[in-house]
């Protein structure tokens, strides 16, 4: 027998970019991205569109047009724009991935076209999953508007769409051509989209820099009372860690069953998933966090003293650690509607052995393959408890 | 405004091996693949069977059974394997992706579970697609029958399907965990799919090995006659060009606008298309390459006999290198029925500038970025001729 082993590396780049008022005609920073190659001068450009965003920026696609006419040499602008609803709906339903596949056919695009696509989270993975499979790979350019999109979700590599009920079943693993992130939309957000973001800082905090805590507990209720430096500081911080992440640890597109930055997640997709996506991705995380610290600290990993900071700061940036599905059917683990599945749905997605991340202090991840079913029950009374006593001293 | 620039380097590697036998209890390599992941020991492994392979292997799934009763250590038989009608068919109709991935979801495989698909070069393709999308990517082992299948399409990096009516429209850049090519399957091949890969192995050797193009010319005939010591060589060293290539082409993703593999393919995909896949991908690929050798010759890039060699060895190989779709509408170059409107359908693709390869000598490729039309029709008229002489002098 005969054996040929392949072997090759790829290198992957591509800027994240901070910047403010991307679409006025003054910010070069987009037309020169997509005109930075020069046998690119002229390419298509077919912009996806949030409808949340649209709806607090009706004026949006006017204001592209108009930047195009600025920049006619540039690019090409595919005339219509695709909406697609906010929110975790617009991964539920295939639909939207046939339709953006639709307009790419339609328009002719070719691999060195762009998909550019404005909104949140989940827009963003569905428009990136449609573009990364037509001609196997139309180049993305992401445009996060939310607070969670621009220092989490949109830095990354993945994409993806929910199928048979599976968060994520059907996805890749395709860098963007480029990420960027204009402060100014965070200004619109309402409040819950404005705070859903803080709890990936303090997850990607928790986990690798104690410094970072120290910022996020300085300026927690800064942070909840919208002040934009402090934001802008957050969000870069906490993409630089996520970025710095992806490209140390070695294993950039998930092929172990380690994914160290999925800190408090396993509960949060979960709570999402039993609470019909009424809790936001970034507030499943909150209390996601505040489990796994709170199951920490029971196991002895951390310290009383930690505990209380990281529980405050949650606090303070304004969260609601409990929901009554986070003692949904503890007692049967295998039950669907419990808490305790979402363990087996998150090893599912990975494959391999089951890997979760837990604390062994502020900064301090530590990963673990075995849990202790009633030291989280116990976990889970204490938030409980906790939550219901602030409601009680609040009043 | 404020940067990060991500960069990080992905290594890929998997084993291509030449085998014979691959279910006979004897032979340990398809179990040990799936078991050298030690942590994947009991993993799941679906089977995707090609209608084709199956009609003349009719006791396939039975002797895979029997194979995994053998080495039930090592991995978990999906009980139902899922079969796709062979050929262009698979590619053709999205439900076939649907069915792999309903499986995928039914069988709750993760992502160091095993798709292995046996089959032709279309099959794998649809199948490979089907498992790079689902959890973002589920290991996909290929083992194709068919020679194409072996030296060329099942060794490479891409899987896909096609969509509106385009060639490839959905897939993705994403390396199998491993090839496993068997050449007793080879034997029952019926005579268009034996001899349907030898082109790809004209192909790569006229534009990167002139003593590989020797071997062809000195064997032809053999191959013509069937003889598997010449076919087991041609296949090998054919595979081990593409695999080469692709390592060290630098881009083997093609981000850029080049793809020196494709010599002869452009009118050859036009070709599947104008008579609607009656040609096969192989047989197309000889005319492609008659058409694109004799260009080469009339643009004096190549000498006359170079150019009589190769229009030799292909019809040695008992290639026809004419059909009257050759040269439909060569007046209409922008019509969808020209021949002449694949190379516009072939630039789309990869996007960017046209560019195609032609021959500078045997052994050499020469990549241009425009052609004359004039002269490719005095190329397929020369073809033309030349045809309908051999017939004549064939009475």
């Amino acid at each position: 027998m005969k054996f040929i082993k392949q072997k090759f590396s790829i290198t992957f780049q591509y800027p994240v970019a901070f910047t403010e008022a991307l679409f006025q005609p003054e910010n070069p920073i987009f037309a020169d991205l997509v005109h930075s190659d020069v046998k690119a001068a002229g390419r298509k450009v077919l912009f996806v569109l949030d409808e949340g965003l649209v709806e607090h920026h009706p004026g949006l696609f006017e204001q592209i047009k108009h930047y195009h006419s600025r920049f006619k040499d540039s690019f090409s602008l595919v005339p219509d724009p695709i909406l697609l609803p906010g929110g975790e709906a617009a991964k539920n339903d295939r639909s939207h991935v046939h339709e953006i596949l639709d307009a790419i056919n339609k328009a002719n695009m070719d691999r060195h076209s762009y998909v550019a696509v404005a909104g949140g989270g989940a827009v963003i993975d569905t428009a990136g999953y449609a573009a990364s499979v037509a001609h196997r790979g139309i180049r993305l350019i992401r445009i996060p508007t939310t607070v969670l999109a621009q220092n989490d979700a949109a830095v990354g590599v993945k994409n993806g769409v929910n199928a048979y009920g599976k968060k994520n079943f059907l996805g890749t693993f395709d860098p963007p051509y480029a990420v960027l992130n204009d402060s100014q939309f965070l200004v619109s957000l309402d409040e819950r989209d404005w705070r859903s973001g803080i709890s990936e800082a303090v997850k990607v905090a928790l986990i690798k820099d104690a410094s970072f805590f120290d910022f996020l507990e300085d300026h927690a209720q800064k942070l909840n009372d919208r002040d934009m430096e402090s934001m802008k500081t957050l969000i870069y911080r906490c993409a630089e860690l996520h970025l710095e992440h992806i490209s140390t640890s070695g294993d950039p597109f998930e092929t172990g069953s380690s994914r160290p930055l999925d800190f408090g997640h396993w509960s949060a997709h979960k709570l999402e998933q039993l609470t019909r996506y009424d809790l936001r991705h970034g507030e499943a995380v909150a209390i996601g966090i505040a489990l796994d610290t709170t199951y920490s600290y029971l196991a002895g990993m951390i310290s009383k003293s930690d505990w209380q900071r990281i529980i405050k700061v949650l606090k303070a940036a304004g969260f609601l650690l409990y929901v009554p599905e986070l003692k949904q059917k503890l007692d049967a683990p295998s039950d669907e509607d419990s808490i305790f599945n979402g363990l087996e749905e998150f090893r599912e997605h990975l494959g391999g052995e089951l890997t979760i991340m837990l604390l062994n202090g502020i900064g301090k991840g530590i990963e673990v393959h075995e849990v202790d079913y009633e030291l989280y029950r116990k976990a889970a009374d204490k938030i409980q408890k906790m939550e219901s006593e602030t409601v009680t001293s609040d009043r």
